[in-house]
């Protein structure tokens, strides 16, 4: 069974065919839905070896999927998948998913994917200070676009984020037009992007009176619950909390029932919306189509693109 | 740059480059060692393409993300997506994604997904009455594996299942067991596979006399809250509801606060966590790596597999 087959049962040329199954663009949409007619009722399978030889081109992209963790924040990714996977059609592409510990075990997964797969690009998530993915397919020229920005690294790819400064500072804005002055923040340590702009955006917002309201802790409920009621201990305790995460937030608003105190979370995950928590929300779902639409502008020869940085909201509901 | 070039820098034969791109555990972990360096060193893709015309492999499975919905029970195959992900990579696959609106979206889908990539097999979800995708893909020869059931059809493919009337029937015991008579059930319209199993469980469990406390109702947070009330304001309410679903579940929590009403949900998903909701849960993990070996087994040319049905437990919580 070949092309020329189907060109035959079809009545059209092989070069028509071969358009069909490459750049069907290219081809009306009559004649496209005879190939098709002709595709289905020979049981013909166009050859994506013999087509990646003749194009280069594997039309696959490869995005790592998270371990789950607590299941609250890692849905975050989860609905940047669900993105990416319905982005990628349209524009002609695939989506493999690959899992990795680390670093160095996504690395090593690299070498095995083009190796095995001779894939078109990578999408990479989750980038942080000292990113040794980026370096590594960029010095082998792998194409790839990152949704996260380059962290203290010169911006040498294309990328996409959102602007988690600008999230944590509406949610702060939010809570100070409603009446708080002490207004307190729970987040992650220094020395993560991420999180260094959420606090960012609480801090130049809340203003310099609130400085001492500040907790640090890895991301969880638990912990989450810990440092607000420490903050609540206080002489002058906060009457708001912003939080870096739906997590943390979760149990700012154990530790705070009964209160009166506000508390906003980031990421409007669903535990947010069964919660009533007012939450920052991503737009995932554009910011994995922007991923694609890049990455499709690289893989056809454009000019390096801009990065995009998108704007989050704010969902307000009970919590705050 | 060619395979032979790869073995006279790694001082291997031809062949063996060739099993440790193709067979690596044929190879001893030192040779592998020696020839993947040799692979990097000389920036060497192994063609895809090329191996793919030679073993008639593409080495990839396609499986469905589902939409998000209320991003509670979405969780679910979220998961069972990772699990799929890390089981197929050290069986020498990858998984690639694809999204479908319905069944007949789906089906198109294959087409396109077979004729451009060539895929070995596919991953079914949500099976239900009437499935007109494994019928499609059983009358073209495609092999595939199902997670869920075939309901009503003859199984005439390789399936793995969780026992979902296990699942409610394992709630209403526990119910039973910590005193309560009067158990309620909240569950999906008659007709869906899952749907009826589950309400099964509870009814073969809860007996005869708790037969007026079912409520049949679409899956959702309010619908779940609406059917609960509707069930306190009979003449002798329910001291205990089974739910087919962590939705319908919150919803049931939110309108029985301070009755002292038990509730249990299905699928323990992170909703479940933060509420202190009991609940079923699924082994997902072990399910994916059960539909990566059955598909493994037919792949390598085995005998039809037998179907796996999975036992799942239940998660005690405040709520019940």
């Amino acid at each position: 069974m070949t092309i020329a087959t189907v060109a035959e049962h079809a009545r059209v040329s092989r070069q028509t065919v071969s358009n069909v199954l490459n750049t069907p663009h290219l081809v009306r949409e009559e004649t496209q839905a005879r190939v098709r007619e002709a595709i289905t009722a020979l049981g013909y399978r166009a050859n994506q070896a013999a087509r990646q030889m003749r194009t280069g081109r594997s039309r696959l992209l490869a995005v790592r999927i998270e371990p789950t963790r607590d299941g609250i924040n890692g849905t975050v990714l989860d609905r940047f998948l669900h993105g990416l996977t319905e982005a990628a059609a349209p524009a002609g592409y695939r989506v493999l998913l690959y899992a990795a510990a680390d670093d160095t075990a996504e690395i090593a997964t690299y070498d095995d994917l083009l190796a095995a797969y001779d894939l078109d690009a990578f999408v990479l998530t989750s980038t942080h200070h000292g990113d040794v993915r980026t370096s590594w397919l960029a010095e082998r020229g792998v194409p790839f676009v990152t949704f996260g920005q380059p962290w203290g690294a010169p911006a040498s790819h294309p990328w996409v984020d959102v602007d988690n400064a600008a999230g944590t500072a509406a949610a702060t804005r939010r809570l100070r037009d409603t009446g708080h002055e002490r207004i307190g923040f729970i987040g992650w340590p220094a020395g993560s992007g991420v999180g260094d702009a959420r606090r960012s955006g609480w801090a130049t917002t809340a203003g310099p009176a609130c400085a001492e309201l500040d907790r640090s802790t890895v991301d969880g409920v638990a912990e989450g619950e810990a440092a607000a009621r420490d903050l609540l201990r206080l002489p002058e305790p906060p009457t708001a909390l912003v939080c870096a995460s739906d997590s943390l937030a979760v149990g700012a608003v154990a530790a705070v029932r009964d209160t009166g105190v506000a508390v906003t979370g980031f990421d409007d995950t669903p535990v947010a919306r069964v919660l009533g928590l007012t939450s920052v929300a991503q737009p995932l779902a554009e910011a994995a189509a922007r991923c694609v639409a890049l990455l499709a502008g690289v893989l056809d020869g454009g000019a390096a693109p801009e990065p995009v940085l998108l704007q989050p909201s704010l969902v307000i509901r009970q919590s705050a």
